[in-house]
């Protein structure tokens, strides 16, 4: 039988705006073994704790397989979600299990906000630059993104002004170690923020996967924290991914109740639930303390990674050059002299194996060109001293 | 310090028109341990193969645990799409690996189909009644639904015209043990809808979670099989819940190419991927055919659960009752007499303690509410006999 005539889709206009991301395309060219990449960011592998997971997977399906293996409750594992809670507290919050949901990763939080939070042209304010997965994940409900702008301290309290804020569903930001710039917002930035969130009536939307991973200066109370004492309305995202292993998809929504209430119903149309198994062992693994033994040798991991691309890039970059010392996470962020396109830059550097990502996309406000993402998580030493010697070199003929 | 107030948030339109499902509010009245639930669409776990599963999760973390821990491809483990299009092949479909997409259940192959065929006001033809999970998924894109007529036989091809047709995004339909009616749609229907569709130039979505459920009759081509005959744009969904267990959270998409590129955007913003560890664990248990030797065992708890609601079914109901006869799947759906509103039959039932779900949020055109759908899979033989003798007190009584 001849085919008659071959039907196509209709895509959506969301979908029509889809594109894959910059990172994704630039991690294709350098999976080649090679290539010294700066661009990826995976955590470090040395950090898995692969035999207690398994011990703990082991064990789950031993005494408990069928309850494992069954649909469970959209909310999350009862359990988990209460030491989640009891986590938070432990670090200055005030919340119940009931304003836990457990998420299939927290960049399936991030989904599940803008499908309650975001309608077409719905503003949502962003740090300048953030999070470009973020940035992708909002962009599938439409909105209009109000750059925030930031400086060396990060977001800027004072740049968030009525007029900024107005009608803005949501603030979205990255106080520790931020995805891309490696900063982190100090105590007073941070005091400011949520006061001026709770006076403008902004809820802020706290993303912090690296919290856990700083391996300097002191520990700063979380903006969901803070919130409660200013009554701001903070809604926090965190994530197991850099603290076990990331391949299991795992982490969590903290928020009042009405707004768990709503995130529930609409994870309930996404995937019913996350998978039941992989928190039962989460919980097997977390339950009595282990995160507390196992940190420090994740952040041993990170500390000395960070310090071999930081003395590398200082030995190697111009003076013209500058770049940030983040306290802890996976990233360095690096602003060129103003007339070196940063993309170009990336088009030289892979010619000699050495990849990175372009400051460029990035931005929702007008992007910074000179700028660039380097992450240190995953090379190693040896090859971050040669990678960066690549760069500077190139940087060093345009400067 | 004072709270100034407490900011609210601003939910989505899409948001406010989320409740939690019928299903749902009913299950949790139902989770007390003296109510016979026929409610219920959990698999019986009777079958899972706990074993098997816990021996492929200590295969995979003690030979390969780091891979099996680390971000993996949003496409899905490469090795897990080869193995789903050789399955697809052998029952008569013709694709490669790079048109399967694996995804976190099937539900979320709904929710990425949503994503990026649907905007608002789309028209979205579906089953009428069909499947409330899916209803609620695409919900979420604020679709028109055009419902489809069915009878006794499943949808009816010739009810498909050029006018209910057209500008429809696609044709949402199940056409094996389908949810909630339990009917089948046979091979003559299967060939007149597909080719109905290609002439039309209407892709079809099929969903397949039961099809491996089939205990009675001769298996039939799926419409993806039927579709590359005529050239219908056939997607189709598929699942490991029913065939090993729904707590592991694994599906899939089978398009063409095109289709599959989008949806791998969407899902990259939506969750990034499908867990890497579930993915090399469930390839590790069906990569040597261990499903073949595994569902006659499944198949035989379905067929027996399903032969022990009907012989119940037609001896407690009164003749002026009708039901269909499943030739799989977990579900019978049972036409009361016309005046009988099962909802109000369902509170009744909740008072001696029997629950099941009420047939009216399944339309999504005028809802026949002297219908409901009855589950067989989870209850025990002799509490089957018992519930169904109290329905057909209660319906005896009316009729």
């Amino acid at each position: 039988m001849d085919k008659p005539f071959e039907p196509a889709c209709v895509f959506s206009e969301r979908a029509q705006q889809l594109t894959s991301s910059a990172i994704r395309e630039i991690l294709k060219v350098t999976e080649r073994p090679e290539v010294i990449s700066f661009a990826g960011g995976l955590p470090s592998p040395a950090g898995f704790p692969v035999e207690v997971v398994r011990e703990a997977f082991d064990r789950v399906l031993s005494s408990n397989g069928r309850a494992a293996l069954q649909y469970g409750p959209t909310e999350g594992y009862a359990p988990l979600r209460e030491w989640v809670a009891q986590d938070l507290n432990r670090a200055g919050a005030s919340v119940t299990a009931d304003q836990i949901l457990i998420v299939s990763g927290s960049q399936q939080g991030l989904d599940l906000l803008g499908k309650v939070l975001v309608d077409r042209d719905s503003k949502v304010l962003v740090e300048d630059p953030s999070y470009l997965g973020a940035l992708q994940s909002f962009s599938l409900y439409q909105p209009r993104f109000a750059p925030v702008p930031t400086d060396d301290g990060g977001l800027i309290p004072e740049a968030l002004t009525p007029e900024l804020a107005e009608g803005g569903r949501f603030l979205y930001a990255l106080p520790n170690f931020q995805n891309p710039t490696g900063r982190t917002l100090n105590r007073e930035r941070r005091e400011a923020l949520v006061l001026r969130a709770a006076q403008l009536g902004l809820p802020i939307v706290e993303d912090d996967p690296y919290g856990e991973l700083r391996y300097a200066g002191e520990p700063l109370p979380s903006l969901l924290s803070l919130g409660r004492e200013c009554g701001a309305n903070v809604i926090r995202l965190g994530s197991f991914s850099k603290v076990l292993a990331p391949g299991l998809r795992l982490g969590y929504i903290a928020a009042d109740r009405g707004i768990i209430h709503k995130l529930v119903q609409a994870k309930q149309a996404t995937d019913l639930h996350t998978p039941t198994l992989t928190q039962m062992a989460v919980y097997e693994m977390v339950k009595d303390g282990f995160l507390a033994r196992h940190l420090p040798t994740v952040r041993e991991i990170y500390r000395r990674q960070g310090r071999a691309m930081l003395e590398a890039v200082e030995r190697e970059f111009p003076a013209s050059a500058s770049w940030t010392r983040p306290e802890g996470g996976m990233f360095l962020w690096v602003t060129l002299p103003s007339h070196i396109d940063s993309q170009q830059l990336l088009m030289q550097a892979i010619e000699q194996n050495v990849a990175f990502v372009p400051g460029g996309p990035f931005y929702a406000g007008t992007p910074s060109r000179n700028t660039l993402r380097l992450s240190f998580a995953t090379v190693p030493e040896d090859r971050i001293q040669a990678g960066i010697a690549v760069l500077g070199k190139l940087i060093r003929q345009q400067a």
